[in-house]
């Protein structure tokens, strides 16, 4: 990871901000953030404590808001609108694009977001409505409804003098859509088409009819996939009675993706997908405290097992010292296996037809991990504490150890999957109460019976 | 997760696809996979096993093979180009856009890239040694080279009948690229412009002077996480002399982002960024073996430090059941903020100007996670065990390791970037080594000095 220019850049901008706050410059940093892009600002304000991003957010334009509002991640965004009049919250929401309105709203609780939404404007508030209604991580959720449609029997020239008296069309248009007199769907001309088409054309000649359009009650997840399968920068949004409602656009699809491969990296390790890095100690220490508890009732699986063993153990105190290696191992391996078939399954890649395959796989190498580790270990002890029985011991409990890692590593997120609970959330601590009551078990349990 | 259509539709062609092929249905799965889309294609060949891949590939006609070996994912097209006769590999390598063809080669044994180079004709192989030179990783490589550019002293009218006459327009066009006659790069036109502009007005006049470009030598992380900020669906590329060559699409960056996002997760679980789920069992078990390798070290230390503390284990048996309760809330607390340092590093939020207050919060954070658990497992402990003392000492242990912890998954990560070592890779088996090493010490220390 090469340390970025652009990174540094922000990096001396956040000090110089800082220092010039600190120094009570206060007219200098209005006038820096004015001229910066809002996504800059949202960034800017991202990276600052949260005593800080209120000084900030006051020396920044009204006009501003909307824009950097929209740029902002929703922890982040929801401590600033905390602080905002209901009046001037709702100015801003009515300057936005319907998906970022919806967005924002969503994410607030439920009597700021009324607030809001009753200090708006009537055309503004139905829109709003009217999204907010298709339900959260829907298609209709995250499109806008800008959409410039056209009919099959206009012609190219006609089209051209349209858009030339309209003289603008929406952001990130790259497809116009087609539809007939009661709205529905019927095929899609590329922007670049109107280009290079004789004027005399008529659309209906032009238009591709199989354009796939995203039903609008789909999960966001699932539209995100299509766009990277399919590299659309655009797609239309269909009713029931396929009649186009909206659009979505690459720009909203690209933090879904990004969301959605950070979600279970954040979740394995126990943390909120929208925590954010600066929010004061004590919200933080309470966001992650359900994690450490759920983690501090495995450790005392773990130790009520041991404790089955107490006898043995006060009788040879070196099975205390090796305890721990069966357990860690199986956890290693099976983190891996866990890992590699939650992502496998956020790709498509995994499905019912091949999961008995996955799961044999991943036996299969269980059972190779467990023999070439088996032996190392057990020759590591048996130099080390000159013990052959005991390296026997610790290298019978390693193989069990690291087929139980493979088989609950593949078949955990199967089973959940099936039980609609979400892998990434869950899986890793299950998995390692397994592999450290099945590693205890193996080790002490085998010790006990031969070494005693 | 719900369960998505595409997905179920996708797994029961593999199966109907797999039970064909058992049954020797060679003509039907042809006809099949000649009617698919070439990401499907892809899909299908990742989610089977290698021996099936062969056969499928067997079945594909040959101009569908540069679409869907742009489509595959690296360990997978490697596979499948090994088993590739020089001049068929040539023939789908000329067909692919220069980003492809170059990510293709990049991947491949030196030996197969040069085979396929010297069978390519003369102007598709300088093509990709260009674009090949400007190494791995960089704008250069990830650009394309087909740029529709304009001058400015050129009317709309001009360029809309030159557009006509040429006919077609390179994918995922949305900008044209303003050059003067030394190539140098002075503006940039959106297609939509073109639409609404009078056929009358100048090139000039339309143009934005101050569109950013991305210097052919720049990091694709940073190529990406500037699409992802300004919301670009593509963007120049220009040399050191700011002449345009070429230009980025947001369908490679999408690739770059969930990539990068992945990583991380990957890394921290030991796993490389390509492992192909469906790989043989002795090549994932050996591709695994490093990191459990450096897992066993790890374990094996740990143990070591508990083998100082023999004589006080082989008196107290408790002290054995107990030790593995400290470590593993340390690790799973340290894991939680190395993970939220490394996200909020990938994100931008982390840099030089504010890494000390975050390694503040997170001591802090350290501190309550301390306090609150060690009242907890002193409770715990002190019922369970009847026993006080014991209590105390590991709530003392758990305090110094909790803080231990915070402190090192700050720490760590931003330590690490400084010396170049990409922290997802290696920063969780340091960490887990320092929660271990100190959990284990505070809590046999203190429990030596005070129980015995």
């Amino acid at each position: 990871m090469p340390d970025s220019q652009e990174a540094k850049k922000l990096s001396n901008q956040i000090e110089e901000i800082n220092e010039a706050l600190n120094d009570g410059m206060i007219v200098q940093v209005r006038e820096v953030l004015s001229t910066m892009p809002s996504c800059d600002v949202a960034l800017l304000l991202e990276s600052s404590r949260s005593r800080t991003r209120s000084e900030i957010w006051q020396l920044i334009e009204p006009d501003q808001y909307s824009d950097v509002l929209e740029d902002l991640s929703e922890d982040v965004r929801n401590g600033i609108i905390r602080q905002m009049v209901p009046e001037i919250l709702a100015d801003a929401l009515e300057e936005m694009d319907t998906d970022d309105l919806v967005e924002t709203l969503s994410g607030l609780p439920e009597a700021v977001s009324q607030d809001a939404l009753s200090s708006m404007d009537e055309q503004d508030r139905q829109r709003a409505e009217q999204a907010l209604s298709y339900g959260e991580d829907t298609a209709g959720f995250i499109m806008n409804t800008d959409t410039i449609t056209l009919r099959p029997e206009v012609t190219v020239d006609v089209i051209l003098r349209y858009l030339r008296l309209k003289g603008n069309i929406p952001k990130g248009t790259d497809t116009f859509y087609v539809v007939d007199r009661s709205d529905q769907l019927i095929g899609s001309v590329p922007v670049t088409e109107l280009l290079t088409a004789r004027p005399a054309v008529k659309v209906e000649k032009l238009m591709t009819q199989d354009s796939v359009a995203v039903p609008v009650d789909m999960h966001e997840n699932e539209v995100a996939s299509l766009f990277e399968r399919y590299d659309w920068l655009s797609a239309p949004v269909i009713d029931k009675e396929n009649r186009l409602v909206g659009r979505i656009t690459i720009d909203d699809v690209v933090d879904i993706i990004r969301e959605g491969a950070e979600h279970s990296m954040m979740s394995m390790a126990g943390l909120d997908d929208e925590e954010d890095t600066f929010a004061p100690v004590i919200k933080s220490t309470k966001k992650r405290s359900v994690w450490l508890g759920v983690n501090l009732v495995t450790a005392l699986m773990a130790a009520a097992v041991s404790d089955l063993f107490e006898a043995t153990l006060s009788q040879l105190a070196v099975l205390a010292i090796l305890n721990t290696i069966v357990p860690s191992m199986g956890g290693a391996a099976g983190n891996q296996t866990l890992t590699l078939v939650i992502r496998g399954m956020a790709l498509g890649h995994v499905s019912d037809s091949n999961a008995r395959w996955l799961i044999g796989k991943e036996l299969a190498i269980g059972f190779f991990n467990g023999v070439i580790w088996a032996l190392l270990i057990a020759s590591v002890i048996a130099l080390w504490k000159q013990d052959l029985m005991l390296g026997g011991v610790i290298a019978f409990a390693m193989m069990v150890n690291m087929i139980a890692a493979g088989l609950a590593g593949a078949m955990l997120p199967v089973m959940m999957k099936k039980m609609n609970i979400d892998p990434a959330l869950a899986g890793s601590v299950i998995l390692t109460t397994i592999t450290d009551v099945v590693g205890i078990f193996a080790f002490l349990g085998t010790a006990t019976w031969l070494l005693l």
